[in-house]
C-alpha cells in the first residue's frame, strides 16, 4: 500500500505549500553520535517564580507590573522586534547618486523597506511550571479564545472578515490587547518551547508579531494556495491534501471531528506535524465554539504525545498560518488555517537533529521518514508520562 | 554617507541571491537573556586522540583504517546521506489508482524523486586539535587544492570545464577521492564547526556531498544570477555587488588582491560573512595558483577574526557555491563562486541567536545590522587570541 521503497532509498520530496524540496535519507540514523547532547529537561519548576517576568503580580524588565491574571495575559513585548511608531524609511537614491555612479545597482542590490508592527507576549496560564502538555483541552481553550480576540482586534478596517467579529462569542474576560493605530498586513502567532528552541523563559507563553509587511513563509504559502486553487477548479490545496492523507492513512497521527494531525509528506524536522482542519477555515474567526475546543484538543494531543515520545519536556517551535489581517477578498478566501510544529529532537531527549551545513547551504535533509515518525507518534498517546510518575 | 536611519528602525532587507526578504531589528539586542547558554569551548584538545575516527592511523566506525596522512585525507562517509547505488524510484501511480480515486492529487501533493550521490569527509590536518583559525594560509592551501581535485574528479563528461582540469597544477599528492560511476549534478562543500553547529567530531574536517539533483539553495542562486545577467546586459550579480560594496566600504571586513570579505547587506546570522572573488570565477578550477593561496588567506582572516571576536573557538557552518558538475555552457558561465559563513553566536561565547519560532514560521530576523557586525569584525584582526595566551 505505501511506497515501501522510500524507506530504503535516498530521495527528495516536494513541499507544495512552499514550493521547495527536501532530501530524505532513511538509513542515516545508524550513524554514531559524538556531538552535542541537549540537557534533558526535568521540569521541576515551582508554580510561581518571584523572578519570572511572566508570573502574575511580578514586575517586568522594563518596569511595568503584571496583573494577578487567572487564565491568559497579553502585553506588548518590552523588547519588540517591530514597533508601532518609527520614522519613515525612504531610500536616498539622490544622495547616493553623488557618491556612486550606479544608482541602478543600489536599487536592486541594496533594497530595504521599513516595517512597523506590534509584538505581544501571551501567557497560557498563571502557573509558572505548566506547559500545554500539562493542560487539558478545556484549560487551553482560553488561549485559543485569546488568539482569536487578538486577531479580531487587529483586522484592517477594510477586511471582509470584520463582519464575523460581532458573531463570535469569546470567553476572554480580561487582558485585552491594545488596538493598534495602524493597519497591519499579517499576524504571526508562534511559540518557542524549551531552551533548545531559544525560549528564554519557561513560563508557558507564546508570541504574536503583527507586521505591516507579509512575511516570507506565509507569503510563499499564500502564493502556492492561490495557484493550486486556480489550477484545480477552485479546490483548496490543504482540503485536497487532508482528503488524500485520510484515504492513505499512513501519515495520520490522530484526528477528531474537526482536525487531522499529520506528519506531512514534506516534513523537515524529525517529528514535525501539521494540524489541519477538515473543512475550509480561513482564520480563527471562522471556528465555531465547538471547533475551538476541538482545536485545543488537537494541540493537547500533539504536545502530550511529544512529551511522551522521549519522556521529556519536548522542545518545539509552533505557529499558526491563516488569512492576512489586510488583503483582498480573494486572498482571504484562498487562505486555509493550519498549525505547524517544528521539534528538533531526533533520537532521544538529548540528541537533536541539527539543520546546519548541508541544510543551510544546499537543502533541508532528514534522517527518518515521516511515515516512521507517524508510527512513533501514534504509539505514544495515553496519559502524560509525568502524571503516572507522580 | 550610510543610511544611518537603518540603525534605528525595524526594516526588511532583500537578498537578491535567493530572492527573499529578512527582518532587521537593530534595537533588539537590549533584551535580557534567561535562556540557554552555549558551553564556551576551551579547545584544550590533544593533537592526537586514539578514539577519533579522523586521526591518522585510527580505525573508523565501519571498520576501515585511516592511512597515516600528512595534510588532508578524504574518504566516503561511512553513513552517507546519499549513495552511488540504490534501486530506481518510480512513483506507482497505477497501483495507487486502485486504492484512491485521485491519482492526479498524488502526483502534485505526494511528489518524490530518487537521489543518488556520494558523501565525502575531508580532514584539514592530521592534528586533532587544530581548526582553520589555527592554520596559516600556507597550511590551508592543501585543503583548497583537495577541494579543487575532488571537484575536478566529479565533473560530468559533458561539462565544458573538463578541459581546465589538465591545465591546473595541484599539490595534492595522496588520498585521491574515488571517481564515481555516475554523472552528478552538483557538489556541495561545507563545514560544520563546533558542537553548536551539530559537528559531531572536533577533528578539523569538512564534508563534500555530491548529488544527482540540484539542491534548493544553489538552485535559487543560479536562477537569480541568470536572471540578473539577462536583465543587466550580461553583467554578473556578484560582480556588480562587489563593485558596489567596495565603493561604499561600510560592509567590507577585509580584502586582498583577489577576494573581498563582506558582511552582506542581506546577512541573516549575526556575524554572517561572504567571501567573493573580485574577478569572475565560475568554480575552483578557474583559480590560478596564486589565487588559491589568496583564498586560503581570506578563509584564514575570517576564521581568526571569528575566534578573536568573543575569544572562543567560534562555531559556524560554511559552504562554497560554484558551477554545477553537470550543466549547460550558459549555467556554467552564469556561476560565480563564493563562500558563505553562517555563525550562530550573537553576544558572547555563550549566547547565540536562535533562528526559531518567528524565523521558521514567518521570516528570518536579525538583531544587529550587518554594518555594526562589520565594524566588530574589522576591529578584531591581528594575532589569534590563543597565540598570545600561550
Ligand atoms: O554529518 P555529521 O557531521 O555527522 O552531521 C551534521 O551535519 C549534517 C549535514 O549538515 C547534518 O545533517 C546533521 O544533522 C549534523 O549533525
Ligand atoms: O523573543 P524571545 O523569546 O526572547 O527570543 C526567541 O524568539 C525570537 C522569535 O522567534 C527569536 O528571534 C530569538 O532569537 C529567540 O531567542
Amino acid at each position: 500500500m505505501s511506497e515501501k521503497i522510500l524507506d530504503e532509498i535516498s530521495h527528495r520530496r516536494f513541499n507544495p505549500l512552499t514550493n521547495s524540496w527536501l532530501l530524505v535519507s532513511p538509513h542515516r540514523t545508524k550513524r554514531p553520535w559524538q556531538g552535542q547532547q541537549e540537557a534533558a529537561v526535568a521540569n521541576k519548576l515551582p508554580d510561581y517564580d518571584p523572578k519570572c517576568y511572566l508570573c502574575p503580580g511580578n514586575p517586568r524588565a522594563a518596569g511595568d507590573t503584571n496583573p494577578k491574571y487567572e487564565n491568559t495575559f497579553a502585553f506588548v513585548n518590552d523588547y519588540s522586534a517591530v514597533k508601532e511608531q518609527q520614522p519613515e524609511y525612504e531610500h536616498h537614491l539622490i544622495q547616493l547618486r553623488q557618491e556612486n555612479d550606479r544608482p541602478d545597482l543600489e536599487a536592486s542590490l541594496l533594497k530595504a523597506e521599513g516595517v512597523k508592527g506590534v509584538c505581544y507576549v501571551l501567557t497560557f496560564s498563571p502557573k509558572h511550571h505548566l506547559t500545554l502538555a500539562d493542560m487539558s483541552a478545556k484549560e487551553t481553550l482560553p488561549v485559543i479564545d485569546h488568539w482569536t480576540r487578538i486577531y479580531a482586534n487587529h483586522l484592517a478596517a477594510s477586511n471582509p472578515l470584520k463582519e464575523l467579529v460581532a458573531k463570535v462569542s469569546l470567553s476572554v474576560s480580561q487582558d485585552e490587547a491594545p488596538t493598534p493605530k495602524d493597519e497591519y498586513r499579517y499576524m504571526q502567532i508562534f511559540e518557542n518551547k524549551g531552551a533548545a528552541m531559544g525560549c528564554s523563559n519557561p513560563h508557558p507563553h507564546c508570541q504574536v508579531w503583527t507586521t505591516s509587511s507579509m512575511p516570507e513563509e506565509p507569503g510563499k504559502e499564500m502564493d502556492a494556495m492561490a495557484k493550486y486553487r486556480k489550477d484545480h477548479g477552485g479546490r483548496h490545496l490543504l482540503a485536497d491534501y487532508v482528503k488524500l492523507e485520510l484515504a492513505k492513512a499512513e501519515r495520520v497521527v490522530w484526528e477528531n471531528d474537526t482536525f487531522v494531525v499529520i506528519c506531512p509528506w514534506w516534513a523537515v524536522w524529525p517529528f514535525e506535524v501539521i494540524i489541519i482542519p477538515k473543512r475550509h477555515v480561513r482564520c480563527l474567526l471562522d471556528f465555531t465554539d465547538a471547533e475551538r475546543l476541538h482545536f485545543a484538543e488537537a494541540i493537547q494531543e500533539v504536545t502530550r504525545r511529544y512529551d511522551n515520545l522521549f519522556e521529556c519536556s519536548f522542545p518545539y517551535s509552533s505557529g499558526i498560518h491563516q488569512a492576512p489581517l489586510k488583503g483582498t477578498q480573494e486572498e482571504i478566501d484562498n487562505s486555509y488555517l493550519h498549525m505547524h510544529f517544528y521539534p528538533p529532537l531526533l533520537r532521544s531527549a538529548t540528541v537533536r537533529k541539527f539543520l546546519v551545513g548541508y541544510e543551510l547551504m544546499a537543502e533541508p535533509q532528514r534522517d527518518i521518514t515521516p511515515e516512521q515518525a507517524t508510527v512513533r507518534l501514534r504509539n505514544c498517546g495515553g496519559e502524560l508520562y509525568r502524571k503516572s510518575l507522580s
